[in-house]
């Protein structure tokens, strides 16, 4: 796959001049262009080491506008990052729409070095550049441009750049952070890089080869390819990909939905609901203390009808946590910050570390809740977030944290009694909008919405709990139980 | 002072059911109108071990909204922290505009462990309680209610409490992070707690003190300290402090400004100048690494005339510097998540870590050159900045940052060459807009800003370099040599 890489590709010095000279115009003129376009622009500089690909970011950043493009690394260590699952690190890195970010150093840096040092079975390196190949279609689904340089130098290159020792060589980090560098590992670090190529080039976000032995060819030939690609995705958008939406109406007629299975009529007595009450939040607090020791996160999400009693029950969970333990976020509109992200994004970035709790009051799944009703999500776009979100929820399971999702379902009824008793208690009535009264028209929409949610995201590693919340005590109850059961049985017994 | 803490303060049991009633909704109602105000509320739940600061918050939380309150606290070690200034940490927690953020531990803790462990000089804390009390007034001044709780028991209660091992207390962080709970520390904590109190007690955010004997009285007494400030700041804004604005015209007719100093005929030909370039960027190359080595960060501000050569002179810079030790931050309309908070959080949030350099392209100094002229800033507020903003480069560099302020000076005729020849250059139009011609009819009044921001912000710590810019090459090489000097003086000889 290299061969074709070490024929001694060149470029002549003065022609250099005048090339970057057309390069540079062209790539400022598509940099100002980009900065009025709805995508972002995600460059991965990845390739052998004594490559340059630290010398080609700098010559991409004098060519082009440096305000607007980020270089991100991640050979520093920041306990911040080990302590969220791997792929937060590059989430909180990524470019906002109309911007460009540069990865030297990336998701592809891991797995080369780990496979190289053979710290990684086969089974674990495919199962990565799976999660690799969905990662880059997730954001390329989103609309944004993604460009992947491998740099290719051959064998005696590599030698010579290695043990050239130029200060900064000495000061600066390598060997370290860069154990196959070490000599010897060159075939192996061919064989892996091979195999990584070939497991994550895709349509929608190709590897681009090249020679880098002669460093003027390397950089106007990277420039040129970045150039092609963004005028290329600036020509026409991507196909959206329409997927088959499922009518929601059968001709069997109207079918009960999962919430049906849900006993509303669940209810429990005072006295033995303070109890319990008590029992459970103590049980809580003590489990929360302890998946802290262990540093298990916890993260929970609360969706539900209107009125369900959502911000009741999560109050009963959290007076039961250390305040130092559990963050609570909720989701409003979003920012322009969150706007300019996948929408995912504005989830990952409030990810607590290991040992903490967070918890959602509404949460991703708005996008084939509300977001799908409301039509403010495509169809394109709300179908493709089941498996987006099954993929995030399970990067958080492996990752050991500990998921929680409830529904809280209430009959249509005990809505509209509980919507008039807002209207008549002062410091209720705010909780009540128009809103409430629209989608409440939409009940149906919504039951569907629910049925395909629960059944597309259900999954062994962060099944969904329904809860009866006619009644509230029983229903906070069922939450605060579902959590310490949850809970004790993920963490190891002391 | 705290004997008026020790009297026995009580509620009833049955007394606090229908208080907290009455309480809640008061504080709800209180929170609501909140959300449409432009000001963050800031409280600070300070005070013994064993006071039960965790319950009142607890119960803060239960009473009001939780998901408008955020609770932050500092218990757990994070290296993004540590490798930046102190108040970094709380900086990046300081709630939005409209929204309460509670700090549990807080500027307040650090200080007080360190005395009482005697691990802190007089001289130190008196220091620390004036940085304590100009951040504080940095964000009443922004508009901020600062809400300050301090939370008093008995040495017996205290004992009792310490010793009383609940499950959690067994399990949680405890002792680990709390040096003074341990026994025989009570009368020096005390000591302590009242030089802190006093030295941090002010009209703009002063502290309450309340017994913390019977948790009935604790919770109700705090919760309507906090709404009576709630209601007080709502009722009408705070005194807003015009101060002295110099008439930029003197009798004494237009007089110089520092800008006349510069030697703008200063000049560079074309060899001299590459051979410089190259020996002064493979200096700074090798200086930058050697700053990592030595965990010193570097922090430059570029600032100057329209078409004065920033953007190039910066590639220049950047172009020596290894990608992964720099990030270039450029500042155009804030977002509104920076919009919702103190004009230097957006600056702050950028920092980069120790070791790392971070490239401002346009500054916090904005606010005393374009937001004065352009009036966007009340007088009031760009007057006072000129003390924000010291404060804020004292912090960076007592944390052994690197600073450097440039300002590249150019004629007013050579702007308008410059102008000239960006109409007439394809890919430099986009650099020319309106704004560019219409900041040239003010020409003057900016001269007058920067001489004033000069002559209030060059510092010891923090001194200007005007930059003498008619001749870019000159202007470049200058900027690279300051870069070079300062750097090689602030490191350790290796």
């Amino acid at each position: 796959m290299f061969e074709t890489l070490e024929v001694g590709k060149k470029i002549q010095p003065n022609d250099f001049d005048e090339l970057q000279q057309q390069l540079r115009e062209k790539l400022l003129m598509a940099q100002l262009d980009l900065a009025d376009r709805d995508y972002p622009v995600i460059i991965v500089v990845a390739g052998l080491d004594g490559a340059g690909k630290g010398s080609l970011v700098q010559q991409l950043n004098e060519w082009m506008d440096p305000r607007w493009i980020e270089t991100n690394t991640f050979w520093e260590h920041s306990d911040e990052e080990e302590s969220r699952p791997f792929f937060w690190r590059f989430w909180r890195r990524l470019p906002a729409r109309g911007e460009i970010g540069i990865f030297l150093g990336s998701w592809y840096t891991p797995p080369a070095q780990a496979a190289v040092n053979g710290e990684m079975t086969a089974e674990e390196f495919t199962l990565y550049c799976k999660q690799i190949e969905s990662f880059e279609r997730m954001l390329t689904d989103d609309g944004a441009l993604v460009v992947k340089l491998w740099l290719h130098i051959s064998r005696e290159t590599q030698q010579k750049r290695l043990q050239d020792d130029s200060p900064h060589r000495k000061t600066g980090p390598r060997g370290s952070d860069r154990p196959y560098e070490l000599h010897g590992k060159y075939d192996r670090t061919l064989e892996v890089s091979e195999q990584l190529i070939l497991a994550t080039d895709s349509s929608h976000s190709p590897w681009h080869l090249l020679e880098a032995e002669d460093q003027h060819y390397r950089d106007i030939t990277a420039g040129e390819l970045i150039l092609e690609a963004l005028l290329h995705r600036a020509g026409r958008p991507p196909a959206v990909i329409t997927p088959h939406i499922p009518t929601t109406e059968r001709i069997t007629g109207p079918q009960p939905t999962v919430l049906e299975s849900v006993d509303l009529s669940a209810k429990l007595e005072g006295d033995s609901y303070s109890e319990q009450l008590q029992v459970q939040q103590s049980r809580l607090r003590d489990l929360c203390w302890r998946a802290y020791q262990q540093k298990r996160s916890v993260v929970a999400v609360f969706e539900g009808w209107d009125a369900a009693g959502k911000g009741s029950a999560i109050r009963r969970v959290t007076r039961a946590i250390d305040p130092r333990l559990f963050r609570l976020v909720q989701f409003a509109a979003p920012t322009d910050e969150e706007r300019a992200h996948h929408y995912l994004w504005r989830f990952w970035r409030q990810l607590q570390r290991d040992g903490r709790c967070t918890f959602y009051d509404r949460s991703w799944y708005g996008r084939v809740l509300v977001e799908r009703v409301e039509q403010f999500a495509a169809p394109a776009e709300w179908q493709r977030a089941y498996s987006e979100i099954n993929r995030f929820e399970r990067q958080l399971v492996e990752h050991g944290g500990i998921l929680l999702k409830f529904w809280i379902h209430i009959s249509k009824d005990e809505q509209e009694k509980r919507f008039l008793s807002r209207q008549n208690t002062a410091h209720k009535q705010h909780k009540l909008t128009e809103d409430d009264w629209r989608n409440r028209e939409k009940w149906h929409e919504y039951e569907l919405a629910v049925d395909q949610m629960v059944s597309h995201t259900s999954t062994r590693h962060a099944p969904w709990t329904l809860v009866a919340g006619n009644s509230k005590p029983y229903a906070r109850i069922q939450i605060l139980e579902t959590f310490c059961e949850t809970i004790s049985s993920a963490l190891d017994t002391p």
